[in-house]
Parts: C-alpha cells; sequence; structure tokens
C-alpha cells in the first residue's frame, strides 16, 4: 500500500491542483491533501478558512467521481521554522511514503527530511495559478473556467468574490 | 443538507466513539470528526500523533462499512483562548448546524457561540473511556474489546502500547 | 505626579480589592489596575474574560464615586518569561513609581526590575480572596456580601455563577 | 445604554482620531477605545508602546474635557488569525452594540460576526493620517498642527520623534 | 570525529550532571550541553534563568579543567510538540552522534527520530538529583556539597537561594 | 571582569564579524557572540540554522587562534515585542557590561534598558556584508574571500550554497 502527500495552499483549488491529484491517483493507493496555512483566511493571499478549502475540494472531487475512501484532506497551521516542517507535517498525517511538490523549498525540506519526491507534470502554470485566479476574481474578470465547477459554485454562494474585492480595499 | 460536528481527543477512539458516530449519522447527512489537540502527543494524555488518530478513525469507519464520503475528519490544534474556541472551530471546518457534545464546557462555549448543541445517549462510560483504556494499556491488561479492532491493530503493529508504557515511566 | 500600579486578575473584584484601590489612591495620583492573564475565561481559576473584568471593576468604582479620570483600568495577556514579566507589563501602561503587590514572586519580579514595591495592608484575606468566592458560588452559598455590588448584579445578570458551575462540571 | 466601539493603532492619535471619537461620542453612551497591535512598539509602523498610546489618547480626550467615564481604552495584542478577530476583541472588552470603523477588511471581518458598523464621516484623510504623520517626524517638518497638543507634548517629552528617526536609520 | 548531545534543565548543575559531562567525554571529542526550557525562570522548578545556568555550568567545567573547546553550551526554548522535538533541537546545534539521556521520553524521542541514545551509568540519583537540592535550598538545609563549588558560588552571590524561596512563598 | 554582548544573525559570519570579535576582545575580558533569530533558516535572509551559525563561528574563532574560553555564543529566538528584546536577551545570557553594536535600533533599544552600548569601527561594510555576500552565492560567483576559511568549507561541505539557491528558486 503507498501513500502520496500533496502539499499546498490552494487559494482557491484550480484545475491544475485537480489534474496533479488525478496524476498522483494513479502512482500511490491513497493520497493526503494537505491544506496548509490553516490559521490564514480573510487576506490578499489566503482569503479562504482551511473549512471552506477543505469543503470545495472534496465537493470538487466528488463531482469528478474520485473515490473519496483513498483521499485525505488535512489542514495543517503555518510553524514558524522551516527547518522542522516536515516533522510537523508528519505529526497531522497518516504516513506516507512519497511527497508530490514543485516548490523548490518544499522539495529541498522535504529531501533534508529523507522522503522521496516527485515533481508533477507541469499543467499550464500560467493560467492554472492562483495568485492569478485571485487577481481575476477581484478584477471581476473571467475566471470559471479555471476552476472546478464546485469551486466556482461555493465560491459564488458564498459570495467569496466579494469578500476578496473587500480585502484589496483594505487601507489597514 | 444537515451537518453535525464531533468534538474529541480520541485518545484512542473507543466504541463509545463509534457509538455516537453511528447515532450522529442517522441524525445529520454530513458528520465532522473534529480532532482536537493536535498538536499534542507522546505524552500520558495525548501519547497518539493527530495523523495516527486520524488513521485509526478512519479505519475503524471503513471496517464499519460506514460510507467515508458522509465524513470529514479534520485535526485541529488547540489555542489557549476558551472564548474564542468555537470560531476556532468554525474556521478549521465546513459549516455545521449542530454540535455532538457532552462535555459541559464544550457544550457552554458552542451555546454562548449560538450552536444548537445535542448530548448523545450514554453508552457505558465507566468502560469506555480513554483515559480508563490508556491505563489498561499501560498495565497490560486487557483492552482489545474495548477498541475498534483497527484501532487495535493499529496501536499493536505501531508499538502505540509501548510508547505509553515508556512515556509512564519517565522521571521528566 | 504619582502613580501607581496595581496588578492582579480580579476574578473576581471583590471588596478587598476596592479596599487596596482606595488606600492607593491616597498614596498616587493615578492607578493602573492592571487586569492580568486577560486571555483566559471559562476557566474554574479566570471564570470571566477581561472585557467581563473590566466592566465589574469600572461599575464597582464608579458606584464608590471613585473620580475615574485618576484610573487607568488596562489588561494585559500572559507571556510564558516571568524574568521578563515586568518589562512586558511596562509597555502595556503609563509610565508609573510604585507598584502594589503582595504575592512575593510579583514583589520580587518588580523589585529585580527596579522599581518600588509597597505591600498593601491586610484586609481579612481569608474571606476576601477570590478562590474563596469561587468555590462559595460554584456551591451555591452565599458570597453577595464579599464583593461589590455592581460585581454582583453583573454576574448574576450575565449569569456567571451558572457559567462557573458548569465549568466544575466538565469532565474534559 | 449604548456602547460602540473604535479599533486602531493610533501610531499616534490625531485630530481624523478625535474627531471620530466625538462624532461616536453622539451616537453612543459609551465608546470604547481599541488600541489594536499592543504588542508592537519601536519599528516604523508601530513606534510607540501600547502604554504611550493610552496616555496620549487620555490626555488628549481630558484636554478636550471628554467626560472619561464615558470611555475605556482597551490595548489588544494580534492574533494570527483575521476570521477569530472579532471575536478575541469581544473578550478583551464590554459588549458593545455598533463598531466605528472604515478599514474595509475590518468593516467586513465584523460584519461577518454579526455585528452593526457605521464608517465615520471622512476627516480631510491626506493630512489627518498617521503614515503621513509619522513621515512628517521623521522629516522633521512641521506635524504638530495635526495631533492634539497632548499628543504633541509627550511625543516630544519623552524624545518620541527622535526615536522614530533612530528606527528610520536602522540597518537591521 | 565524534559528538555528543546532553539535554538536561539543570535547575541547578550538580555534581550528577558533571559527572555525566566527564563520562560522556571519554565517549566523544565534543560534548553539546543543551540548556532545555531557556524561557523559563522565577518558578519553582525553574528557578534561574538560561543565562544564570549557562555561566554555573561554564564556571563548573573551568574548574574541573576541562577543555572548553570541546564543549558546547547552547539554550533552547521548549515547544509545546513532543513529537517535533528532536528536530527542534538538531536545528540549534550542530550535528551529534549519539545522546545521552536516561529520561524514558527523552530516550523515546530521540529514537523515534533515529538517533542512537546511550543511557549514562546511575550516580546516586536519591542525592544527586536537582528537585531534592532546591528542596534543600529551600529549607536552608546544607546543600553545598551535591554540586560544583562555583555553582554554589554562583547561587550565594546572586542571592538565588532567597529567589527561591520567595517563589515558595508565592500565594499567586 | 568585563564582559561584552555582539549580537548579530550572521547569515553568514563574515570577516567583518570576526573583526568585531578581535575588536571587542580588546575591551572586554569575555565576549558574548549572540546569534540571533535562532527559530530561522531556510529563508533568503536566514539560509542556515542556529546550530550551523554555532559551529561556523566556533570554527572561525579556532582557526585564529581565539581563547574559547574568553567566548559564549548563545543563540537565542526572536520575539515579536521590540520593547522588551534587551531584557529577553539578558535572561539567555550571562550578565554583560557593554554591547557592541551598530544597528540604530539595536542600540535604542539596548540604551533604553541601561545598557552602555560601543559602536564597532567600520570594516568596509559594502564588502563585509552577508546580504551581499548571499547575492554573491546565488549568483555563484567569488565570495570566499569574504569569509573565515571554516565558513566557506562548511558552506560548500554541507552544501548550504545550493541551498540557498534553491530557496531562490522557490515559488511559494
Amino acid at each position: 500500500m503507498l501513500r502520496g502527500l500533496y502539499p499546498g495552499r490552494f487559494q482557491p483549488f484550480h484545475l491544475g491542483h485537480l489534474n496533479v491529484v488525478k496524476w498522483g491517483l494513479e502512482k500511490v493507493d491513497e493520497l493526503i491533501i494537505l491544506v496548509g496555512s490553516a490559521q490564514e483566511s480573510h487576506t490578499l493571499s489566503n482569503p479562504f478558512t482551511a473549512g471552506e478549502r477543505i469543503e470545495m475540494i472534496r465537493n470538487s472531487l466528488r463531482d469528478e467521481g474520485i473515490d473519496l475512501s483513498r483521499i485525505f484532506i488535512i489542514p495543517i497551521p503555518d510553524i514558524l521554522m522551516n527547518s522542522v516542517w516536515a516533522y510537523h507535517v508528519s505529526t497531522y498525517t497518516p504516513k506516507f511514503d512519497v511527497v508530490f511538490a514543485r516548490n523548490p523549498l518544499v522539495v529541498r525540506i522535504f529531501k533534508e527530511a529523507g522522503y522521496k519526491v516527485e515533481v508533477p507534470p507541469p499543467f499550464n502554470r500560467e493560467k492554472y495559478n492562483s495568485t492569478y485566479i485571485r487577481r481575476l476574481i477581484i478584477l471581476n474578470e473571467n475566471w470559471s473556467e479555471l476552476v472546478p465547477k464546485a469551486v466556482y459554485d461555493f465560491i459564488i454562494k458564498n459570495k467569496g468574490d466579494q469578500r476578496l474585492r473587500e480585502i484589496v480595499g483594505t487601507d489597514k
């Protein structure tokens, strides 16, 4: 039985993320989707709470017909110490055999901790990019095709787009 | 669609907990099992990591034939402020309509935050009690019948019983 | 112009505390009442929030006809380091010339930090004692004469007595 | 009896802030002035300690003849979680009925928490602006007319202007 | 080149500790003395600051003629997560090959993290025991023979015995 | 007996730092080298762990023939409160008589806390500058002459240069 870890912030979960999930599920029996910076929300970089992100991810996977019994979705707050982060992660999750990550620092930290790391194939990263999608939301431009329908519906229904625009307006 | 929250530390998850899960699933469509004190492990009161607890709970539910697509298992670290705890929880979880809890302080905190709370029926709380089970483990007495088979197997396989006995021996 | 600091947790503010305030106001022009452990509430030792304690203290002083323009009531959260606590306090408060304290550790810490400390006269400390008063509240015995009327009224109106009894009942 | 909350960092308290206080006191019986980021000081954005800010605000209100028995001045440290900030505030303060705020994020957070929010009228925000005033202090240009006299006197007497210029010079 | 780690709180450093240092220096080329709970002081269990403990240890080793170029004395604050503690330690210290520890939990945590652990020989642990020595100090009984002379001199000169007795007297 | 404090982050320790150490040792009997931001590592500004920095500093001093019994090398984590930082430092270190610092904020904070501060003589600060050296490492340009040989050897042997380049590549 093989288990993989897929860390991210998923602000929001988009089709590039979904693609990694599908790709990963071909390589391992179970996949842990790690929702990082769980303590953050209501900021420009992290508009959605961990709970909202978990719900959006789960709805998206269900819509895709992915077997949820093969998936763990686990939120984790940041700690201030990069060098112990991989170990911190390992206490919040079931044991895993491989990490799916592209971010060079994340790759390095898990490798230093002795984990096997695989870099997922690229998937049009200019477009399927959370920063870019948040910008489109703020500018009220079209972003619906970049995310799973379940993500779009959740954000619209919960007025997440309006929240993001209000945060941008902050003069704090 | 109704969603319930079931908070606990699950050190370890036992048949009383399993009973509450089944009882809860008759009342709501989806149940969030909240694994509290997620940052704790390797202590007498909290021997298991959040990841170990999540895995034990999940294995137990799967063995019971419970539909995992109706379940969220979400770890959450403690914060030091009781008065904001209910709100802290609400940022880590999807929205919920009712809380299943017996602990008077937990009941009070969620009620003060405006949540509906239901107290699960008692289920032989002298026996199905995590403190009692940890004591049996330490004393090497029989505890296998008090927990789901998946919990027993996990603890034995990962030498969790030995860890607990070593922690007791601590002279720190 | 002389300013004094009077630190405490005030869980709750009682007639012994009030007495110290009056005694202190004869010695200094302005008095800072420092409400410690501000982050705590809903526990057996710290049932009331900082905000509730501030309101109870203020109402008590007003009822006594004390000139509020001579008083600062300032909440401060704990820090984990005793040795810097006096300095931590000094960043939350206007400058002060003398500390009114009886607790030997508090006395020592402020003295080590170079402050002048005066010990208030005792005032029937068996009776006018927050731990004792909380116990009476829990046991539903008579405690109304041990606190200012404003404190009693506030606790009854906000069901603080009921909160305390529920906290005691906790099986967490 | 109506109570309002006026959150800010007040680095330093200026005539625009004073104007909001006066405007607020026409709408409510009691006003809580919440001094945010209380743990910060000696930085470019937050040069003054919470205690210094409290003293400057209080002196300004007294000079204006404002009845201090209608005012609470309460420091509060930051927490890292925006989504629970409104609840965090509510544990440090007496209960309040309305929030006076202009910052869109603050407005949003209190609205999400169920509070009524009113936006104070603008008051020449280019001039009466703490960032702008700190810049003038650093450049040694004229800023005395932008703040209450009590604030100016306090800063000069305590060499706060010199502190700010030294912080700017930091090469840390 | 072999390096060993010797963790402890050293409240205070006594002849049993000194014995472990000497024993360890026969086994490794360099020894890291890790001064734990560095953030603590002025409590019954942790009366001395990290800096005071470092100075006492260093003076003791110098008096013994131990080559200080073979020694690191490194303070480290606690973190709340036992399961990542060994990794936390490894970021504060140069790399080490073996851990000298007796405490079963410490032994377990370092073993789980993949370190070699050796248990030092016992050395009259009823007598050479920090808890016991602190009690003797409080009771003003004879403790001078249980600690290196440098420790005794430091505590007396800095009135550490008086501090300890005042802490005991605390009624906080 | 005079003792000096020399605070820095030493990311990495370079010849300018070494020069200050030598200059300081002419003025005091013992020198405390305080390794700040000890909790940080694996970032662009703080690539090395506290333990790595301690080892590099120690090796450099030994190579220079500096008497290590006159030196303390003490790591300290950040606290969020500038105004209590000097006191925080004093709990992690033996008592000191003078601070050697150039950073204006550090100078100010120690002066406000009552310490004597001396500014070390400049030593070609354009070249002997940690930020500049990290940039050279990243660009793979020549930096070996700017640091003690022991620092260069340590970084190369432990692939610290590669770590730094990977961190720069981060897209987190």
